[in-house]
């Protein structure tokens, strides 16, 4: 080794394990969704997720989404409602 | 303590360290979501964010998204158009 | 300096380097999005992808996704669909 002091030595093992690590979180980092459906105007997401889209029946596609997680189509006497629910965390 | 030299106890808190951070990261990515709804056919979401949907009046279905982050509603005399805007980042 | 042992600056480094890493990994992380349109009732986003919405043509706005992938418009005789696909992950 053309180095070194205990100083360099310290810090290669440092870097070392913090690319090792942001190399891990890169590699686990990713979106999760799911699809909800339900009788009626409303869809509910599951805990932790958002809802990111909604669907519903007799091809209506006028719909929002209230509170972050509960889809709701508006046009009148719908029959089913789903929800598209994502979250994004770590894996594993 | 059974082990160690100043190897060994540099090791265990470089991995202390990094391990808390990785936790510290899990528990803080995260995807955040809004909605913007206009008049019209089209719909932009705030800078920063992009569209994952769109929801158009009239009942319709039919829709494009435009440089990742405007929705625009095709149906002939659209009266309002939503954009379903999200992005992701560390909270805090 | 008014600190210290060799543990304190060994503290120290790695700290910055944390912090550091940390601050990269807040500023890389990043949602991705694609549509992808195709004639008939089904699109599939690209490998990696994962959809969080469906438009259709006919103005229908009845929709499922399939194997968190593919997406399904219901209408009869269903002219176009596409997908709106996303993912996260670090940039660069």
């Amino acid at each position: 080794q053309s180095c070194c002091g205990i100083d360099n030595l310290i810090d290669q093992k440092i870097q070392a394990a913090v690319k090792s690590a942001v190399s891990a979180v890169s590699s686990k980092v990713q979106m999760t969704c799911t699809s909800v459906k339900s009788g009626g105007a409303n869809a509910r997401c599951p805990s932790g997720y958002i809802a990111t889209s909604c669907a519903c029946g007799m091809a209506c596609g006028s719909w929002d989404i209230r509170g972050d997680s509960i889809c709701h189509c508006q046009c009148g006497g719908i029959d089913w409602t789903s929800a598209r629910c994502c979250k994004v965390g770590l894996r594993g």
